[in-house]
């Protein structure tokens, strides 16, 4: 195996077919491949952001969507709007486990406060704008001070354009920088959802699994002005009416079909260098799958008897199982394969490579040395900063965010700290507002005590005498007198309730100084030294930056020169990207292989009648019945329900539209498989497989079990 | 679906590829499509029961089985030869969780008693013998005593030669009779088993199951007299040398590979009538289901802290599992499938064929009728006589039977019936012997309460009075009353002896009537009535016979009119099938499909460490080392352990020699799939897969787990 491992490193990195998360003014680059991949388009087209059918593909922010009718109909995953299914949930009315269905416009309801639906209007390389003369001069703080500066200035000048928000992302790891400027609608409604036992079906015991039969879609609307722009909910605010919208597949869709997902992935790993790998994979992750296991049996514990408080939860216990998953997946992965020592070896082939050629040595040997040492000292800072990191109670946090928030405000707006602005006032707001929806004292002194607990274990010199005289902790407490500290916290405080949170976010520094509130006090007495560690991390961050963007310059040179365009790692903004519709030789059993398509059959197999797999009675007797209205496949027997493909994506794609070659809806991306997660550092095509929901089995669930024929007309179905 | 009901019920008993368990002698009718499927031998080759390779195959009575040595070494499955290490086993010495290895033949043990290996020496049509012209005019139990006196008249005729087994077989329910004349080994030797934890992996979990990763293989050795004839257990006697044995493949066994199995399928009921179907699958099944499942329930509660009774019932146990998981299967695919409809729409073709000219209706008319109304008398008299045909203690059965034998022995040998005579005396014995190692008296007693109770809540018509006075029975016992009764025979009787049955084996009537023991007394008591009991049922089973024979006469004509061989329903004599290697598009679970083969990969993951998954430490260390040997297939970079194919079996094929197209032995038959056990009354090529053991595992387990170099050298591998 090892005599190999040098001649394989020089292709690891290269993208192979169906790898890659393409920015779409990159696609003209690889139009060939996707021509022979089965894409009928012009790969241009795809390049045109207010075009067809890339105007469709909105952002939610976290989660991928798109338009689907004249009307703002807006098409995504169910795990992306379940907060606003929770939010409009009670005991009384238990919408995520009945669904919802507007009949009307008029019965569309309010999505959870925040909600946003983003449409990019534009994708500006603006890298020698952030970067600029002076800025690539400095080094540490400073720099990293400048580059804050020129985000700011070109965001303010973008976002002059009323409605429309914009940002800087980095790209390739600080070597590029682009703006995106994005269209913000602010009144979001929910339209439709199906019951939890379809769109969640298989719950956390499928999440990432194949064989999958989850109906993981739902419907929002995007609603402006009566004058056509962007605006906070209002009664009188009617739909918006894009210029472009996605239409349903006519064609039905095959295995070995060309498919592609036009969406917003989050954040992969694939340029990393070795140490980071190995700091994530021996330490970060195995810390985070730990504590997160602990957090969970800490929640269940508090919520058993308590519905209130389990509903309260719910969203954040869904994510934590989902992240858990997610990491113990990828630690597997890992565990199995030879990433570590590929990294090393491609870095290992870098460095020879820089080394090769005095020109290249002048270019970029003292960054490759410089961004080594810079890495380890990073991570040795998390390491002994990572008890106390997670000792914060969620009440402190909130102190310390509108602590500080007051603070910048007393500053111009053009001088705050990115993320305080007079622009980001609208989600703090909905963070104050929206906090009771989460929030349970119980199950928050219960966290609170593990995690200062733990940190009240590590050694004196890691410990923080700020923090632990803030809230009166001390190193020999007993468990007993821990949690009675930790109870008297929770009497004191008043940040439950609204009133009080809302007065905060209008308070001046000094009215925070005046506050009682044992967490408003911890806050401020915090603030300075957060503010000097702000500064430490921003030093070491300016240095970081420097050096990894020339890293990546070196590595992008290299593989060019070995004929590969490369794409850069996600980053929240559109990519693109291909593949096929396609099931895997090789199942999660030895002996056993995976289809490319599930079927109705599966939900009947896993249907129990409660729990993650309480499917629908009227769903289980259509089934019976065979009502298969006009979605039979002849092939399956039956009607598709998800189905697999090679398609690269990431936490983020979720609610994806995937298209087919004509670039027609064919289904949404809702999941990746356990073993390929590992993809988000080291894509395998021979592993790696997406989760789609079939658009076929959508329309077969809301025509003939739940009746939403007004949506089906205005999908153009009926 | 209904309109072609009939069409496809024309076509539905046909032979299509790969179904069909023929005779050796049909082989040249379908030579045509075996050359197509891949059979590179002379189909009449296959004829020839003394030439290669069918003199190699051998029956073991309820098993197959094939010579693999010029010294008379047998392969087998490990649960062919689970009685035989099971009565080689002590608590001290478990053979059957360590295995057991024979360095050299002097450490080889004798099997089980009654163990045999019969060699199929001659199969011959004896039909106009077995109903010669007096007997076809007869009907009733005359037509079966005529029947059976001819049986024994030919049976004796070709005992006459000595060391030899002959019997006489229906075939196509009694149209046909063949003499089956079988070479009788007697002195049979465990060689070689893997532990438990490789013969048996995954345990009654796994049975029925894919994926699998049973090493369900063993070996026997088959010993003579010095003199090479057939002889009992001798210090003295020597390997027996068949004429042909049969040599491990060379070449690699692929996917898509033809392959075929020679052995002795037990039984299936592929030509029987719509009420047998109905009768079987919505009666009697369901009954046995409820059944074996109490009696699990009682035999593990009884033997939950008692390894010596546990160790004595394992075998019982197993069976029962197997048994109770492939009534359970059947009754599944029965209740998916449309048998019974397409059973009735096949029979009303047939009779609308008979209908269909004046000869057909001369020739078959009369007694389609007839059949079905004496089935249905039949069927009605097991449902009366059910609770009471389950409520024999095992010791009075055991007594009923040897008091029946001392009946018969009066009479000279030609006279008695078929089963008691001299020939069958040492069957007699072995039962006699092995009858300790597998009883306790607490489990029988237990076995008997459940058994008694139910039988004594059936409605006092059904009841057998001289039954319930010999044993003291009476209606309205209490649960305590009827123990108290259970435990007084227990307490009284002495057939756990050895002693005490051996002296039955040989005692007079008169001595039998003269036995104090309970269940000697109550066997002689109701002798009577059972030998009536028996001409009653003789009297029905002749009248069924005349009528069965001429129904598949018709059936026959029926079916070779539309151009198809017909080969008959197994009745455990020696068959051929033939078929692929091949997976399953459709897994278990919607969403996955099976792979042809499984690999050492599997047995990794299923590990547990205990229990029914307990791999023995060594073979995953060398799973884990990559320790291959010469094994390794680059395709599923690992080596085979099982893998499905279409071939055509059922029980008694167990332990069956699987050969690739140029008849080299590429594994052995040990299992069908659970969906596809229902083919022993219906085959489905889509559902239907036969699960074999493949020979490269079997030998990289002897060669790197077991070190069984002197068997490898022996089988010609080292």
């Amino acid at each position: 195996m090892k005599k190999s491992l040098i001649a394989l490193a020089l292709v690891s990195s290269v993208a192979v077919a169906d790898e890659g998360m393409w920015m779409p003014q990159q696609l003209p680059e690889i139009a060939d491949k996707l021509k022979a991949a089965g894409l009928e388009l012009d790969p241009n087209e795809l390049t045109q952001l207010t075009e067809f059918p890339m105007g469709a593909v909105v952002s939610l922010g976290g989660c991928s969507a798109s338009f689907v009718s004249p009307q703002g109909l807006v098409v995504t995953n169910h795990h992306c709007v379940y907060n606003s299914i929770a939010y409009n949930s009670t005991p009384e009315n238990d919408l995520l486990a009945n669904g919802f269905l507007a009949a009307t416009m008029d019965e569309e309801v309010a999505a959870a406060p925040g909600s946003r639906i983003y449409v990019t209007k534009a994708v500006e390389n603006v890298t020698t704008q952030v970067i600029d003369a002076e800025t690539a001069k400095l080094t540490g703080k400073d720099r990293v001070d400048a580059i804050e500066e020129n985000y700011k200035r070109i965001v303010a000048q973008c976002e002059e354009d009323a409605g429309h928000r914009c940002s800087v992302s980095s790209f390739y790891g600080g070597l590029e920088y682009y703006l995106i400027k994005q269209l913000e609608i602010k009144d979001v409604r929910l339209v439709h959802a199906p019951a939890e036992g379809v769109g969640k079906f298989g719950g956390d015991t499928d999440n990432w699994m194949w064989p999958r039969h989850t109906g993981d879609y739902s419907f929002y609307r995007a609603y402006v002005s009566p004058a056509g722009e962007s605006a906070e909910f209002a009664e009188e605010n009617v739909p918006y009416q894009p210029e472009h919208h996605l239409t349903i597949a006519s064609e039905a869709l095959d295995e070995g079909d060309f498919v592609m997902a036009l969406g917003y992935p989050g954040r992969t790993n694939r340029h990393r260098l070795p140490s980071e790998v190995e700091n994530t994979f021996t330490w970060s992750y195995p810390n985070t799958v730990e504590r997160f296991r602990d957090n969970l049996d800490i929640i269940a514990a508090q919520t058993e008897d308590n519905k209130d408080a389990e509903l309260k939860y719910a969203s954040r216990v869904a994510g934590l199982n989902n992240y858990l998953k997610n990491r113990q997946g990828m630690l597997d992965s890992f565990a199995n394969s030879d990433l570590l020592q590929r990294k090393q070896a491609e870095h290992q082939a870098l460095k020879e490579w820089v080394s090769s050629s005095a020109e290249n040595g002048a270019a970029y040997a003292e960054d490759l040395q410089a961004i080594e040492q810079l890495l380890a000292e990073r991570h040795a800072g998390e390491r002994d900063d990572y008890y106390r990191s997670l000792a914060t109670p969620r009440l402190l946090g909130m102190a310390s965010v509108l602590y500080k928030l007051s603070q910048e405000q007393v500053k111009p707006d053009a001088e705050r700290e990115a993320g305080y602005q007079e622009r980001d006032l609208p989600r703090f707001e909905a963070y104050v507002a929206g906090f009771d929806r989460s929030y349970d004292a119980s199950v928050e002194m219960a966290l609170d005590f593990y995690n200062l607990k733990n940190y009240l274990q590590t050694p004196a010199e890691q410990r923080d005498a700020i923090f632990d005289n803030a809230l009166g902790l001390q190193a020999e407490m007993s468990d007993a007198e821990l949690r009675d500290l930790i109870a008297r916290w929770y009497a004191e405080t008043d940040l439950s309730e609204l009133d009080v949170r809302n007065a905060l976010l209008e308070a001046t520094p000094s009215q925070f100084a005046d506050s009682n509130d044992v967490f408003v006090q911890a806050a401020v007495a915090l603030y300075p030294q957060q503010q000097a560690e702000q500064d430490k991390a921003e030093e070491l961050a300016g240095q970081i930056q420097a050096a990894y963007a020339n890293y990546m310059r070196a590595k992008i040179a290299f593989m060019r020169q070995q004929g590969e365009a490369v794409y850069p790692d996600a980053n929240s903004t559109l990519r693109v990207t291909y593949g096929t519709v396609t099931g895997r030789d090789h199942g999660t059993y030895d002996g056993t292989a995976w289809t490319a398509f599930t079927t109705l059959r599966g939900i009947q197999q896993k249907a129990t009648g409660e729990g993650e797999f309480n499917a629908p009675q009227a769903q289980l007797d259509a089934i019976k019945n065979e009502n298969y209205a006009d979605y039979y496949v002849e092939s399956l027997d039956s009607v598709p329900v998800n189905y697999l493909a090679t398609l690269d994506i990431t936490g983020g794609n979720s609610g994806s539209a995937v298209l087919n070659g004509k670039a027609e809806l064919v289904g949404l991306a809702f999941d990746g498989t356990l073993d390929s997660i590992i993809s988000d550092w080291d894509f395998n095509i021979d592993n790696t497989r997406s989760i789609q929901v079939d658009s076929r089995f959508m329309l077969w669930q809301m025509e003939v079990v739940d009746g939403a024929d007004n949506l089906l007309k205005e999908l153009g179905i009926k």
